[in-house]
């Protein structure tokens, strides 16, 4: 393909056709988008790099489930406010030769951002000889509502969303050699063939395809049982330890709990605690409301996901999580991904 | 110096201490940022993408300059739809032993968002092997009174602000050899120390440490004389070329006010029509308010640039740029920046 110009590649990317709303008045081709924030709304704003070589490796993530992931972690920390993502924006820094990759990219945030009705709003496209991508996201939320890390409380039931620890499953079958190939096809290490279901399938679905916990996000926030939440993006253990630093608190997780969620081997509980991308809810619920925001779940049968309960809020141990065990307590040995340390 | 860890590295950013205002109730520290926005104000939102090798070059740039220029492009946006700066966001990607560079840029950075009362609202940070700036900036301006580039009309009088040019100017001395050393002392190609003064160092400074027109912006909108707008980052040919394509408009510059803009041959004419990041403003006047606003501007005494009338938008050639010279009209050669074609 002959490359476009700067002008071409921005054209072809507003001919794909992208949500509209009230909230975003003017989008592309301005100094600046320009948006109308709803009277009685907070925005919440959100950003986040992606580096080619540090948060994927291009042989082993289809590209099109590489701009769906780009929109799924960010619309994730809308979810994790409980807010309505109201505006996106993508930039972009290409090599010679990647504008093909990129307009499939580009397809793939189009699926999501298609998916959850929120407008490509703007962004930034330069060359560069590394492929780096930095999205930011807007959201609206009712104001004062928005759902915090530092408001959780000793006592306060800790609960997980989902399918944690699946994510960092998924990725060890690609380290592996298990691939999704462009076509939607999977193929174990061997390069056989096999069939697009069962567990190997939808744990590379998890990683390379997450649904950011939207819905769920919303019903939190209307619930007014959450105190805080996060999204889990770095592993729950160092998820957990941000909200319970940030609420001057520690925390005390149940091995029990833990252990169900490996579903009997299914992911490790190193994935599960340090494995990130889940792109599920952690959040913490006051135990006097605890029962009838249960009650008032819909779980799967109303299309949220499964919850599960896996501590507890505690005075002792400011900022650690602790593991309750049936021969006493333990401190967590999991610390989470560090940018600047692995 | 010990390389710090994520965590560490944005306590040493939050210590810097930035300015704070009503609009950011929640900044650095959650999964978003909380913004409260005015009632009555709409939002302008811009993002910009800085790639190492690309955008600068550290051989040429002190860095406290760069994470100042990292600003000032931004602002610059802002100042061009008539808006005032709310809340910054940075994301960078570092190589390893980029830390302490990385914290006297966000000093340039604490010198420019301090001098216009913005705050640091968050950001995202990475290990890369190339260094990568992505800035995001929110703006608030009463509703409906953002100055677009699409509202020029015929028969508009089309004026720039201060000293266009100036920054190729000071691109081309700095490829030439000269250099600006880290303490703020000036040298030429053959290293000798020079006075940090006069048109080498003024032009250097426009290039290096431009000042985004946030005043001058502010001014615009309030006048109600200002049809359309946008800051002059690619060259004045691109920026004026695209206020005409959007007005569905050409226009028509005269050579003498162009020439005018040379100062007797210190800058060139390709730098003030293809030179870019000037962080000018570049605007059309509605005629039947052109001698108000005129004599309304406060000018240098008032600390706003000079401005100079360079030409009329006109119906013919809509898209286009004509130079109107004593002997007819042709036109104009130079096309601006492209990331994909250079």
């Amino acid at each position: 393909m002959k490359p476009l110009s700067e002008e071409a590649l921005i054209r072809w990317i507003e001919a794909l056709g992208w949500p509209k709303n009230p909230f975003l008045t003017c989008g592309i081709g301005d100094d600046c988008a320009v948006c109308a924030p709803g009277a009685g709304r907070d925005l919440v704003v959100t950003t986040d790099l992606l580096v080619e070589g540090r948060h994927f490796l291009l042989e082993t993530t289809p590209v099109r489930d590489l701009g769906w992931k780009v929109g799924a972690s960010n619309l994730s920390d809308i979810a994790a406010m409980g807010a309505e993502p109201a505006a996106f924006f993508l930039s972009a820094a290409l090599p010679a030769g990647y504008q093909s990759l990129f307009l499939d990219l580009m397809t793939g945030l189009h699926d999501i951002l298609g998916r959850f009705g929120t407008p490509l709003a703007g962004g930034d496209l330069s060359s560069s000889d590394r492929l780096f991508l930095s999205a930011t996201v807007l959201g609206e939320v009712p104001a004062g509502q928005a759902l915090r890390r530092a408001d959780a409380r000793p006592g306060d039931a800790i609960f997980l969303t989902g399918q944690p620890g699946w994510s960092g499953a998924g990725l060890r079958l690609l380290t592996s050699g298990w691939r999704k190939t462009a076509d939607g096809h999977l193929t174990d290490p061997d390069g056989r063939p096999q069939p697009a279901s069962g567990l190997a399938w939808d744990c590379l679905e998890k990683h390379l395809r997450p649904v950011p916990r939207l819905e769920t996000g919303r019903f939190l926030r209307e619930s007014g049982a959450v105190t805080a939440a996060i999204d889990t993006s770095d592993g729950i253990a160092k998820d957990l330890r941000m909200i319970a630093a940030a609420s001057g608190a520690g925390a005390r997780l149940d091995a029990a709990a833990l252990d169900a969620l490996t579903h009997g081997g299914t992911v490790t509980l190193a994935d599960v605690l340090g494995g990130g991308e889940d792109y599920e809810l952690l959040f913490t619920v006051d135990p006097s409301r605890e029962a009838a925001f249960l009650a008032a779940y819909p779980g799967e049968a109303g299309g949220l996901p499964p919850l599960y309960r896996i501590g507890v809020i505690c005075t002792e141990h400011p900022g650690e999580l602790r593991l309750s065990t049936p021969d006493g307590e333990q401190q967590l040995p999991f610390t989470g991904w560090d940018h600047f340390s692995q």
